[in-house]
């Protein structure tokens, strides 16, 4: 097959476990015969010291040029105290609104070899395996009216029905696909947007009669993540609460370095990134752990590119590695072989 | 001194831990001379079974003619698909808006004999020692519009200067009582409700020069109250932020039973009660954690009655039974004395 791929290094390691996955993909495109074209774009604070802004144009022209993008991280204490518009976050706000990517997925899975770095106990966090689909173009992040004078402020959460059950949709086929269980997060008891969410979710579901529903409120998810994260096996919930309840849930099996993510719109495209974020403090050591931006590409290759077996074996390669005792410096609890990431990435590309 | 407490002992086990607690109340005013007067009224279920609605006016006259409140819990399956004004929560949400109730106030404190129940890793829950202060009456809660359709719903995140700096100065006045650090949680980098609230404490601060600040954003507060909860002294946060946080903090020691809570204005005037909730499936056996209603009743001794020693006395009696390796029957990790919550609050009058 022959795609084009837009790869968004952004700031602090974005760049270098950028390089990693896409050093990755150069291997696997070699051994399985495809062709990949690659479209370079700016993003995030770099964008914005380059082109004076987050989302530069020739950024959107490269990823509409393209079937998929691929995103380092953005962000970091230069950017801090940019105005709204020239804050790297905005970038990514953007993208995913410009874009359309509604739907931001977020499996979390326990990684035998990293139990130890867990703050939960080992029998907590052990095979934890779920996924969290976020909403991620609606919600209080862009509805109208959003502003603030010296004497009050107002964020608007706002939902059309529309909005909630492509959401809901999606999160029904991600669960039909794994352990048939869907849990839908809201706060219906006292969010008027979460009482048409849980009614969408009620409708839907006679379309998926193999899918075990439960409603939770988000109070209590915050919980369970903690208690029983292993109840878990698709969580869907609203832009907000899902932002909080992703990143708790990318904590606790310890694994955070490890972690992709995808946010994607219907008809296949989407953006693939780690879900680490751009830790400038260690950018530029050659120590970042480039798994999570290698699992990534994965991702891609799986849900845009419909490239199975193509993203088991990056899949397969970057355990293997990890099996071995292989870690880079950030991780704190590994084997006791620490390399640095650009040995890290020619060891997953020789498991290949 | 003279008080009126209005006791509102609600749903499940609200009546058998409300009783725990006011007979630790009558025990404290025998010994240290005081004279509590009692007003027991419905709330929750409970009171929409005897008079058709979840705060009934004479709870309002009740709570009107105290000092303060004693609540027990609200809810359980039997009232979960009432109409949205018949149902338990909507007591809850009334009573805090009629008074004015704008600060909630969580202490999340490790307790040593039940480390073993903590989800985390002994070494990350041990010593964990904070407070989460939750706005209580305003934001997505209460922000009018607020309602939904079958074709799109809305919520309004709405705060006003007033409303944020009441709710900011509660928790400076805390940290400067503690250790002297308050943790600001927002999303400053996608609400504009946020950026007010971050304007508001940056503007505060100046009157608490001994207390350091620092603003998190709402995502990375949920991650690192499990990774790393004794960095918290005072955190500070809007209403829905505060309902997820507090909850996810109110796992992460494994003292859930354990746990008060306070909303209160101003003025001393305050609603108290435990943080587990109803917990339909033990309610009416004997074997409900008195402590957390024990622990309420000593806040609402301090923070309301300004009566420190008696609120005291009652923490080291707590401390003092849990230490002997005594709990109730709904504590997994304990010493191996299980006894009823009848006992228990014997237990803890011998103690007193
Ligand atoms: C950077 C920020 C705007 C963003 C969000 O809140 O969506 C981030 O936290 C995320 O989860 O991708
Ligand atoms: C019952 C519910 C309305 C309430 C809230 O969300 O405030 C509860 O979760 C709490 O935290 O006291």
């Amino acid at each position: 097959m022959e795609k084009t791929i837009a790869v968004l290094p952004g700031d602090g390691i974005g760049p270098e476990v950028t390089e990693a996955a896409v050093k990755v993909l150069k291997s696997i495109a070699m051994r399985y015969g495809h062709t990949f074209h690659w479209k370079f774009a700016e993003i995030g604070g770099a964008a914005v010291d380059h082109a004076g802004s987050p989302l530069p144009k020739e950024t959107i022209e490269a990823c509409e040029a393209s079937d998929a993008i691929l995103l380092g991280a953005v962000g970091g204490p230069k950017w801090d105290n940019n105005p709204a518009e020239q804050r790297p976050e905005k970038g990514l706000l953007n993208i995913r609104k410009h874009f359309d990517l509604f739907a931001n997925v977020r499996p979390v899975k326990a990684v035998p070899a990293l139990l130890g770095s867990s703050p939960l106990k080992e029998e907590i966090a052990r095979e934890v395996d779920m996924v969290i689909v976020r909403e991620l173009t609606g919600g209080l992040y862009f509805g109208e009216p959003k502003r603030h004078n010296e004497k009050s402020a107002v964020d608007t959460l706002v939902y059309t029905r529309a909005e909630i059950e492509r959401i809901v949709d999606q999160a029904f086929e991600m669960a039909r696909s794994r352990r048939g269980k869907l849990t839908s997060v809201d706060k219906a008891n006292v969010l008027e947007s979460s009482k048409l969410w849980r009614k969408v979710v009620e409708e839907r579901k006679a379309g998926y009669p193999d899918v075990e529903v439960e409603h939770m409120l988000v109070d209590a998810a915050a919980m369970k993540l903690i208690t029983n994260p292993r109840a878990f096996d698709v969580m869907v919930t609203e832009n907000m609460f899902g932002d909080i309840l992703s990143d708790e849930g990318s904590v606790i099996t310890g694994s955070l370095g490890m972690l992709p993510s995808a946010s994607i719109r219907s008809d296949g495209f989407g953006l693939y990134e780690p879900v680490h974020g751009s830790a400038p403090d260690i950018a530029g050591q050659n120590k970042a752990n480039p798994s999570a931006a290698m699992l990534s590409a994965a991702m891609m290759l799986r849900q845009s590119f419909e490239m199975d077996s193509e993203a088991s074996a990056i899949e397969e390669a970057v355990m293997s590695v990890l099996d071995d005792g292989y870690c880079t410096g950030d991780l704190s609890a590994c084997g006791n072989k620490v390399i640095s990431t650009e040995r890290f990435v020619e060891k997953v590309i020789e498991e290949l």
